[in-house]
């Protein structure tokens, strides 16, 4: 009889569901059940070790007791999950071979028990020197891809046009500027910290940026930086920087509607939108998107974003949280931009 | 010498630019100074008398001090203008001689002395039996235009999907959901009053109609006749309405943007948007536009509406004013909805 290790399986548990802005002690790290570290056999399951977890705003829709939308709510009691990067340490799957990489939906915790027919957009990934492994769940992952087919197949973009991207240094909007500038448009970012717009202009290569907090009139600030108006608006944040850039949308302008992390739009004292009227004379269209609707085009993604950044045309920024016990932080921190960069947590290393 | 009739020339007048909601005493009725019924030789104008003025929502857009949008504001002082169909007088432009009809941008007055360069959409009307002439400012005119071009070009219908019309008596709603059932579209429209709800259901062929006066809970409402979700919401009020549509869309829904005649809208203590957040896990695409900007298949919208309403497929309701002396109070009852279907006033007989 073969000898298999047995080990507690520490996780993130969701405690209950929450309203509004999580917190971290809406959620707790502890010691779960020992697991055995084995995939039993006749389950067609494959037990993983979780390497790196991805932190991303639309898990808020996850922690809430709301079964409407996209997708199901977390069960309180039970780890929370999202997308990560993992290692094969046993299979029952013959389509998965320990020691293989995989990135998809995983649970917070240290080991997982997978199904391929219950994983969305899993994939298997090589090794490659030149790229950090992480990357995966941000520049070449949902992060990235989001920006990706949000920019190409919402926004219709032309060379010379002009972009503003709001939560620009985030995992999306870092990417959104980056193929903007290599589009040739000229870019604008907006964040909320001076550290961000530093970022923004002297690493990531936006024209200009600026801190939406230091500006007491949103309007203003736009009529500064896009005197003949905006072409394509990619947003993140909802709230009122999307009431100012309507006013502020050139004729068949375009509005990518990617999040809406703003703690305003999450707020239900918010002041709502009161200038969508604007579309109608500036004929603008808003369109929501989800990067799940075009994986047929994500081969394509991989390629040009490997390709670009592998030629050192476009870098990415990561904010990377240390251990399992800093991933409800890391978490709840997205919803006050306390990250700078791509919010990842590394739970154990390769 | 030829003999020239002088005449006093009666006009509406607006006073004042307006904040907020139209009243009519912004505008008034007065004989005006006298006018030579003749175009001045030399001057490439022509002489109209105005037999019928359209009534339209825009309208209130150019009656403010604001020169940002799409038209110029109306001159205080001056006579408001719009759509009317008149008939040539005297002319010294060739291209038009006494007698005939155009359609086209006039004063709201008896006479008016119009350039064919000046003006937008200005178009020959030929007399039809079948057609009651003031259906070239409603059906066949703007209005419809916008229904068609809206309909058609922004909502992408496809048969068997599920269309909601807001303010659906009016000039537009009307229309739309003609055409939507034609398409063999599931066609809500709603209204504001009971006798509005009965021409939807019994003259206009809509599947079903409330009244949004006596709904408290405007999203209960649409769920009740919408229970699978719209696919297709055509918007002409905006406000509440508009952010109750937000939550039952479809999948893949698209709302356009064709007016904001709501109250709400119009007034600076609306609670605004809330509920746009739901385009995105929706993937609804919302989009404003201009029938303007579709003059290339005004024909063809000829051609076709002209056809149905002579096979009898549609049919189209007015609510005439006589003369210009209930101008302001037919203009400013659109915002409230007094009118019952397209407002026109007749200033003249053929």
């Amino acid at each position: 009889m073969e000898e298999v290790a047995v080990v507690g399986n520490k996780k993130v548990i969701l405690k209950n569901y929450v309203d509004g802005i999580p917190t971290e002690t809406d959620m707790e790290v502890k010691i779960g059940d020992t697991i055995e570290l084995k995939a039993p056999k006749g389950s067609s399951c494959f037990l993983v070790k979780n390497l790196y977890l991805s932190c991303d705003p639309y898990m808020r829709g996850r922690m809430r007791d709301f079964h409407g939308s996209y997708l199901p709510p977390f069960l309180p009691g039970q780890p929370i999950e999202g997308f990560g990067l993992a290692k094969v340490i046993d299979s029952d799957d013959p389509n998965y071979t320990p020691g293989e990489l995989i990135c998809g939906i995983t649970g917070w915790e240290e080991y997982s028990l997978l199904r391929s027919s219950n994983e969305l957009q899993l994939r298997k990934i090589q090794l490659d020197d030149a790229i950090p492994l992480s990357y995966h769940l941000g520049l070449l992952g949902m992060a990235g891809f989001t920006a990706y087919a949000g920019f190409y197949e919402i926004c219709s973009p032309r060379k010379g046009e002009s972009v503003f991207v709001s939560a620009a240094s985030g995992a999306v909007g870092q990417l959104v500027g980056q193929l903007a500038k290599l589009h040739g448009c000229y870019v604008v970012g907006s964040a909320g910290s001076k550290q961000k717009v530093d970022l923004l202009k002297n690493k990531l290569g936006f024209d200009e940026a600026f801190n939406y907090k230091e500006e007491a009139d949103l309007d203003a600030a736009l009529k500064r930086y896009f005197p003949d108006g905006i072409n394509i608006y990619f947003d993140n944040v909802g709230g009122s920087m999307l009431d100012a850039a309507l006013l502020n949308m050139k004729v068949r302008g375009r509005i990518a509607l990617c999040g809406m992390v703003s703690l305003q739009s999450l707020s239900s004292s918010s002041q709502g939108i009161n200038n969508l009227y604007n579309a109608i004379p500036k004929r603008v269209r808003l369109e929501g998107f989800l990067q799940s609707d075009y994986v047929h085009i994500f081969p394509q993604f991989l390629e040009h974003v490997k390709g670009y950044y592998k030629e050192g045309k476009i870098v990415y920024i990561e904010d990377m949280s240390e251990g399992l016990e800093l991933a409800p932080a890391a978490l709840v921190g997205l919803f006050s931009g306390k990250n700078v960069g791509k919010q990842v947590v590394r739970v154990a290393n390769e």
